[in-house]
Order: C-alpha cells, then sequence, then structure tokens
C-alpha cells in the first residue's frame, strides 16, 4: 500500500478523516504509524494530498488532511475485453487498475461462455475492493469504471465513436504481424480490444477493422488472457508516456 | 493447452508415445481427439512437430510423432529477480514460460526475507509442471532453467560476464526516467534485474549500474512483482522480436 485511499464521503470539512479496517491495519502494523507521522493519501477519483496522524485507537486511524488542487493527469486508456472467466477478471482487476487502466467494458464474443456474466465479480461491492488495492499499489487514484456489454455487434458499430473519440484503435489478435511499438499515441487515448480464450472469430475481427481498428500482437506466442493484458496495456503505455 | 509437450524419454525410437495424466485428459475431453486426428507435439527444451492419434484408452492417448529438424529460434531473455514472496512466486511460473524467458535467477538482497528460500516453490517437481503449463499455452519448448543465488554481490561482480556476455542489461528501477523502448536490441540478448516489493536499496542499484545495468521504469506508478515483471518482460519483448 503505497498510497492511502479514502472515499470523499470519508473526508470531514475540516479535513479530518477517521479510516478503519485494512487500511487501519496497514498504518499500525506495517508502516508502524505513529502521532504527527505524515502519509500519502488520496481521494478516489480525486486528487493525491497528506493526511498527518492525529491519534490511533486499536482499530482505527484519525489524520488531518491537506490535498492539491490538481488531479493526477494521466492518458487515457480503454479496454474492450470480452468477458474472461470469472478466476481470470478476478485476477486482473487489481493490476488494471495499477496500471491505469480509465475504461474497462466487458464485452460478449462468440467464444465467450455465456455462464461467465453471472459471476459475483461483476457486482461493485466484489470488485471496487480490488481495484482500491491496486490503485493503493501503484499511487493512482482514478477508479477505472467498469460497463457490461451483453451485445457486441451493436456496441462496436453504433456507439465507439462517442465513447472514445480521437483514439488510436488496437485489437489484439494473436500472430498479427504489427506491433503496437510501431504506432505513436501523439497525445491520443488509447483504445484495445482484446478477444476471449481462443479469440476473436473472423467476423468480430472484421467488425472491428471495420472501425478503424489495427491487428497487434506480441509475436507468435500464444498468451493467457492475464498475461496478454499486463504484457499489452505496458506496452501501450511506453507509447503514451 | 495449444501445444502437448512431452520429454525426450517419452518418446520411443519409433516415434511413438504413450500420454497420460492431464495430458491425455485434455486432448480427450477438450480437443475431443479421434484416432487418426493430428496434433501439435513439442519435445521439452526440442523441437515441434506432430502427433497422429493412434489409439485412446480411458486414460492414456498413443500417438506417432515426427518431429522437425529445426529448434524454435527466439531471442534470449534472462532475469534477475530479487526472491519473491513464494505466492507471487508460483503465480510467476507460468506466465515467464509462456513468454519465453531462458533463464530465471532468483537472488537474495536487502530487502528479500530470508525464509522465502524455504519454499517447496524453489524444488523442481513443484516448479516444472508450472513452466510446462505456461509452454503448452504459448507453444514454446525451451523451459527456463532456475538457480538460486544466495550471495547477490559476488554474482553480480564476478559472474555476469561470463553467463551473460554481449546482453544489454536493464536494471527495473521504479521513477527511473528512461523507457526501456528506448532501446533497439539489435540481435543482443537481454537481461533484466527486478527487485524485491519495496525496491533495490541504493548499494544494490549503484553495484549494478557498475555492471552496465540502465535503470528503467514503466513510469510513476509502483507496480505488484508480478504486474512489473510481465509488464517489463512484455515491452523487452517488443524491443528484440
Amino acid at each position: 500500500m503505497n498510497l492511502i485511499i479514502i472515499k470523499n464521503e470519508e473526508l470531514g470539512k475540516d479535513g479530518k478523516t477517521v479510516i478503519g479496517g485494512v487500511r487501519a491495519k496497514h498504518i499500525i502494523s506495517i508502516l508502524k504509524g505513529e502521532t504527527g507521522q505524515v502519509l500519502k493519501i488520496g481521494i478516489l477519483n480525486g486528487p493525491i494530498g497528506k493526511g498527518t496522524i492525529l491519534g490511533i485507537s486499536n482499530e482505527t486511524v484519525t489524520l488531518q488532511c491537506i490535498f492539491s488542487e490538481e488531479l493526477p493527469g494521466e492518458p487515457r486508456i480503454d479496454l474492450i475485453l470480452a468477458m474472461p472467466r470469472p478466476k481470470v477478471m478476478k485476477r486482473l482487476l487489481a493490476p488494471l487498475a495499477s496500471l491505469g487502466i480509465s475504461r474497462i467494458f466487458l464485452t460478449n464474443a462468440v467464444r465467450v461462455e455465456r455462464d461467465y456474466f453471472d459471476t459475483h465479480w461483476l457486482k461493485k461491492e466484489y470488485y471496487e475492493p480490488l481495484l482500491i488495492e491496486g490503485l493503493q499499489q501503484a499511487s493512482g487514484t482514478s477508479m477505472p469504471e467498469i460497463s457490461v456489454i451483453k451485445r457486441l455487434k451493436p456496441f462496436v458499430e453504433d456507439r465507439l465513436d462517442e465513447l472514445f473519440p480521437h483514439t488510436l484503435r488496437f485489437l489484439a489478435h494473436p500472430g498479427a504481424k504489427e506491433k503496437i511499438s510501431a504506432h505513436r499515441a501523439e497525445g491520443k487515448g488509447i483504445l484495445l480490444a482484446l478477444g476471449p480464450e481462443g479469440g476473436w472469430v473472423d467476423y468480430e475481427v472484421a467488425m472491428f477493422e471495420e472501425q478503424g481498428f489495427s491487428p497487434v500482437s506480441m509475436g507468435k506466442r500464444i498468451l493467457r488472457t492475464d498475461t496478454a493484458c499486463i504484457g499489452l496495456v505496458s506496452v501501450i503505455r511506453e507509447i503514451v508516456q
């Protein structure tokens, strides 16, 4: 935990906050917090600042906070991800938040099993703690927005220009000759579409290409969804920063 | 499983092999294998070829194999990794094999907990199946070699030129300004040194820099060891391929 994240509603008008649970435990046991000590604090989807420890009880820590006026500015990376099997989705949440993804659209696709959408990992009360864990690791405050898209075709054909204007669009496609690093973002946001295990079917590839997506790959090797996703986003971060 | 891997000793002189366990189950239940069907087969640390199903019993599959003369040629990427906590090490094994790492040197460092080295994940009978799982996913056959280095200083100061001649050397260091993608491999192998949670201490950074390592990062965010490792190796693959 390199940043303690609080929600806006946890912050009093006087800049004081009282936190408990995992975060308090971390401050007390790992950071060996003491009264007067200054910690890095962030507001979820807000600025980063400093919190001075005013007091520590058994299970809570009281902090006096001051925040910077500025929001951390970062390039926008959005992800269209064919709904992975639930355990893979769970595994990806913290890393994707730590890598600074802005929005994640979990979509249907021909090779997605229908029952994947029944998972409790699509409920906010389950996925939010994992996203916040990733933010606290990486010192980010912008929580990725998660949306579920049950019908891929109208989403790809009708909604992309409104949702993702001025973006470079990449379609992850094992074996594609082109590499992401051959591109430069030049200030544009990036949109990456990553398929299910077994890949997008030809029809889906054609649909994405029609909307300006360039098929890209990390070489011939066929990677597990979570490895490919972290790898491709890492390569994208190199071209946008 | 995009490639079925067998060990050399499982292959008869007549090119026949009888396999059981997880691989047979996969061929029978997932691939719906039938007599006469041709599958992609690889020999561990050897060539890739084709196996024709001769027969299927309840729990075994018999295949007649033919292999190509050539070994799959790939750029060499080696990793010096400060020994991570055992559950992180376990999580990294399959992805690192799937990304084609040649050698992994698990080293001590100031911020490595000594008891991490007691884990059973350092025993071949535990780590080998996970490495093979990664190879079978990615269609590679070269299994990463794993070594344990208990004394970091003599290893870095005395053994690198012999073990890693003609390599580009990168030191992962959160916040370093330089990016891997600013380099070109030009046929050289790559050596990446990745520190423990909390990073290398200054003394260790200086020791690596002395040996020609360039400090690099993926930006300001502090990533979990496994995310950073997969991300940096993915970026390295972009500059060597």
